[in-house]
């Protein structure tokens, strides 16, 4: 495995800003169409993002992060020069309303409105160009955050056959190669042949849609399983590491993710294959010591019970739905981040690498 | 909680005879239409048996062993008076056919097939009559099977607040109250009041589909989950046992089930929740040591590709898919057999118990 530090492609362009002579606008692919079809949608104005957003035509913290980037940019094209200040400002609240749960989402829109107050008194044009300047910063910083990620994970998957994922946080969540998908991509592309086992993730099916979708576009051995078949899976010896991302980090390791990660993890150990979680510094949380402080999302009885467009359960059946769970750090092998790995996981590790060397 | 032997009804007729003067029916609840519509099928001759059977609109292997019997009442009806003997062995090949891996359905026809020998020479009505009288034992003992696992699980449940349990070992897959569910229906009917989470149990969604159907149709609290979401019910302590049937169990005791039950077992484990398997003696197979040597029937891919009425994964995309996985003994707490717990599960347990006082 080489460590050069040629540029690794996603396998689809997720979003991308189209450049025109008085500005441009945001070309998103529609994740609601996968895997049965690949269209684009086209965001010339703050509702057009805000709508893709609400919609998950564009899902996965980092890239939601980054598509409101572009939203502030093409807020502030929409925007009379008088009127900029103030209508940038709305413009930010509007679209963080899209998803209030999304950190990233809240981020990025406050680097951009800080970078518009920096730009003060410049011409409109002027504070408009710093806009698309730093939104292409946020989109660049998140392009790398997967690559440092993915050079460190795809140095376990060099020493494996098959690897088990669950949920995407693949290229498809970022506006990169991914997190628990980063290093498969690395892997790959040094000329490493492994198979990725991919649970389907219900409700939402994330990882049959999407995981395998895009691990598929890139040309690596993807193989679809239900949740209920990874035991099986493992106690065949057919994956020799488990990996996936996170959606928060607690101090100490623990990590909410996926409902059904924290599962795959007891599976995982009872085997003796390693379980490692994915994630950029951005997805740790200091301000939380343990896991069971981050508070779990219950979702509506739909998802399971018609999930997909017919019903398969009784009608007025009750039901529970976490949308996440948490994975104890002493579940976790290692935590692979932009920084390196957190191995063993705990709090010292976590400050440690984080803080950088 | 009464031991008393008063007869627990299953909240639903799986199977029915339907007696007219010259002979009868055979008449099936249509579990191809279930949750959403309750339906019936009725079969006056083998041909209808068998295509029940292999449409799945009668499933479970005690339940399709007793809708084979009446197939060869059915049979015998139909043929005339000199073409019994040749013709009843024909018809018993053929409902064989039907679905060749479900053990109780050979029995059951060789069990019809061995007294209408019995019942050589004596006038073809009475050939008949012999053969809808064993049709009718094979369907009482099925009955009497269920209830006495049913009131050695009913004590274990009467401890228990919330049960779990995984795909449909319930009354949809018997001709009486259940394995699996049995003692739910009892402790119930005792006036035990608890709540079952059930699996929904993909690929084909047998926990969501009918094990919840049947037990709302009896009053008792059924909570629909996905299959990932086990093991946050687990950690949150909303079950004090887990229950499951078995398809083949090895004389050690060793249990093939549904696909997912392995991974299940792992979870209740780590929870320290017991963790019992439900099963008359006709599922044990004690001509197999250790359940290593249960074949695993792998399915289309299709299930998981297209199970919910429309494509959720990638066209062409690989899958695998186990349709049983085997739960080691040492995982599971005791068995609950018709004859009483086996516990601990090892092979002098299963055998004693098995053999009687």
């Amino acid at each position: 495995m080489s460590d050069s530090p040629a540029k690794i492609l996603p396998p689809v362009q997720v979003l991308q800003w189209v450049p025109r002579a008085d500005g441009g606008h945001l070309r998103l692919l529609d994740q609601t169409k996968l895997p049965t079809e690949t269209a684009f949608v086209d965001c010339h104005d703050a509702r057009g993002v805000w709508d893709a957003i609400r919609r998950l035509v564009v899902r996965g913290a980092p890239a939601i992060g980054v598509a409101a980037a572009y939203g502030m940019v093409v807020a502030a094209q929409g925007l009379g020069d008088d009127e900029l200040p103030a209508g940038l400002q709305a413009a930010g609240e509007y679209l963080k309303s899209s998803r209030p749960t999304a950190v990233n989402l809240a981020w990025s829109v406050d680097r951009l409105l800080a970078r518009a107050r920096q730009a003060d008194g410049a011409a409109p044009d002027a504070v408009r160009a710093a806009l698309l300047e730093e939104a292409r910063a946020v989109h660049a910083e998140d392009e790398r955050l997967c690559e440092a990620i993915g050079r460190h994970a795809a140095k376990l998957i060099a020493r494996c056959r098959g690897v088990l994922t669950h949920c995407n946080a693949g290229a498809l969540a970022t506006a990169g190669i991914g997190t628990a998908t980063a290093g498969m991509y690395v892997a790959h592309a040094a000329g490493h042949r492994f198979c990725v086992y991919c649970d389907e993730t219900r409700p939402l099916l994330q990882g049959s849609r999407l995981t395998a979708w895009e691990l598929m576009q890139a040309g690596i051995d993807a193989v679809v399983i239900t949740d209920s078949m990874a035991g099986q899976v493992l106690r065949e010896g057919r994956v020799q590491m488990v990996i996936t991302g996170a959606d928060r980090i607690a101090a100490n390791g623990d990590a909410a993710n996926k409902i059904g990660t924290y599962g795959l993890a007891i599976l995982a150990s009872r085997h003796e294959v390693p379980f490692y979680v994915a994630a950029p510094y951005s997805t740790f949380d200091l301000s939380l010591p343990r896991g069971e402080e981050i508070p779990i999302e219950q979702r509506g009885g739909e998802e399971i019970t018609e999930g997909f467009g017919r019903r398969t359960a009784p009608v007025g059946v009750k039901t529970y739905s976490p949308a996440f769970d948490v994975t104890p750090a002493e579940l976790i092998t290692a935590l692979v981040t932009d920084r390196g790995l957190i191995q063993p996981v705990n709090e010292e590790q976590v400050r440690g690498v984080l803080a950088g060397p």
